[in-house]
């Protein structure tokens, strides 16, 4: 039975610096909403960076849907969905009529709403069309970080990069583990570049035919046309771009900003013809490939499970942040 | 009638860092090569950058057909012919085999005829599939400077950027000037960024819409899809890109390469998804593509003529280096 209007819920949120339990009360659906009792929520990097604003946290939710308001046509209750970025179109401007809603100027800032909704809680009230039904081949858990991690990667090597003979791909966590699988489904020889000796074979199991450490990367025979920076350090470009590590005319696609310049050596760049593009996660359209051929190729995150709590999800930070996650942390509601 | 093997003639390089007189002796021609009687050849900033290494100089040559080679099948003796990169087809590596001879790392090393083969000279001596015909629109004079800086605008235009609702374009000069009239007619807004407000009549001619001296981008109303680096340094990037004077998901494509690194700041590439791409002149068929679409809509590099001899070149040389050619110099043979 879904909830009535009003009834209090809990969520996690950013307050005072730290993730903290808080409550929020279901507001009445508007025509297009459904309102999601969230089982699964994956755990990104981003959160960390949206504490201090306060904001609800957890965008990369999976649920079932206890309510729907009078005009969606999309989903029924009792079907899974998944989604929760703060994301919505403002339906006019160039960015939202050509389906790049994630460029729209008027939902740069958040608004009051994105305060009290988010997917670590109970529920996540969300615009049908910015959610997205879950393929029967995906398990929630395996398909909560797909809505995010499996998104980026999914849109930087397929959307932006296209596929290409030979990727590259720099660090081996929540979005470079999966940027190796659906780079070898999509048909790349996958080369993965890590810090740790340790992760060789695994990165052989998710689909790498060869594994360079950062520091031998002059042992590369035979140079890459992609390079997908999965990490959130920018590598010595340096070596990468003069040492023929990344072919004349590449692409370079870094998932993460670093604070400060990306500063590359130019004469490089242009005599050597490099190309650096951005893809920051992917459209709704590209968002509901990803998920098929995820569920068609057996495309699964690796997880670590915890309590979508307020001790859960400090438990999974601190895993996060010492670096020790392997490979994606979901956080999972009582009972689910 | 063709001079004969071994017969002297002249050329201009680069001897102790200034531009130099030299001769050099017509060789047997291969037989896919011709020989050209060069009558006209565009100055460009490159053949400065060259001269320390020695080498022939000139690249933006046209000249007429005096001999062909036993397998020459494109050109007649008579025919007006364009071109003089120091480029050619290794025929095996990817890039040669993909119509991507500009990257070839077998050419990166200039061989023992570059030394004595350049456009600045009596003759050139050339691989036919390496030399266009020019259309019957255009005359040699403007023709010249079409075959690097008209190639160079016309690829970042068209083959990489693709043509954009709004295109920006940043220093008025020789590949500026060509930019313009190339980004208007492919169908382009072109906005025009540059110092000196002395230009903005003629940008205006050349086809653009708005013009901004580079202090007042931020009364730029709409932001430029594509913004071309028309001159050899870079501006602002945090203006230029924190301002919205360049659309998000926006490409911005440098045709120099200042020394040094080029800086972007991370969070605004990251997030507004700016594109950095490479464009290095042209493929060869994007080379023909461009003297067509000239020919066909009357575009036209604006001139300045100088002799072609030794004399001639230290007076273009001098008024390219301060900064006063309107827009590209040409070397005239004497009797062409």
């Amino acid at each position: 039975m879904a909830p009535q209007p009003s009834t209090e819920y809990t969520i996690y949120r950013g307050i005072e610096g730290a993730v903290k339990e808080a409550s929020a009360h279901i507001k009445p659906l508007g025509p297009k909403e459904i309102l999601v009792k969230i089982t699964h929520s994956g755990l990104c990097g981003t959160d960390l960076a949206y504490v201090p604003y306060g904001i609800a946290l957890g965008h990369e939710g999976v649920g079932i849907v206890e309510a729907i308001g009078s005009d969606v046509t999309q989903f029924e209750i009792g079907d899974r969905a998944g989604g929760g970025y703060h994301r919505k179109s403002c339906e006019h401007c160039s960015y939202c009529l050509s389906g790049q809603d994630i460029w729209c100027y008027e939902r740069s800032i958040y608004g009051e709403e994105d305060y009290a909704n988010g997917t670590f809680g109970e529920y996540y009230i969300g615009t049908e069309t910015y959610l997205h039904k879950i393929p029967e081949g995906l398990t929630s858990e395996h398909a909560a970080p797909l809505q995010c991690a499996g998104a980026t990667v999914y849109n930087a090597l397929f959307s932006v990069a296209k596929p290409a003979e030979r990727v590259g791909i720099i660090g081996i966590g929540g979005l470079g583990h999966l940027a190796i699988q659906f780079a070898r489904k999509l048909g790349a020889e996958v080369v993965v570049f890590s810090t740790s000796r340790s992760k060789e074979e695994e990165a052989k199991e998710f689909g790498a035919s060869e594994f360079y450490l950062l520091e031998d990367i002059d042992k590369v025979k035979k140079p890459v046309n992609v390079l997908v920076i999965a990490g959130n350090r920018y590598p010595d470009w340096k070596k990468f771009l003069v040492k023929e590590v990344v072919a004349r005319a590449g692409t370079i696609i870094p998932l993460a900003a670093p604070n400060g310049n990306i500063s590359l050596p130019a004469f490089r760049m242009f005599f050597d013809g490099y190309n650096v593009l951005s893809s920051l996660v992917a459209s709704r359209a590209k968002h509901e490939e990803m998920l098929a051929f995820a569920a068609s190729h057996d495309i699964k995150p690796t997880i670590e499970q915890f309590d979508l709590s307020e001790d859960g999800l400090q438990e999974a930070i601190a895993k996060l942040k010492s670096n020790n996650m392997r490979y994606r942390g979901v956080l999972v509601a009582k009972g689910a």
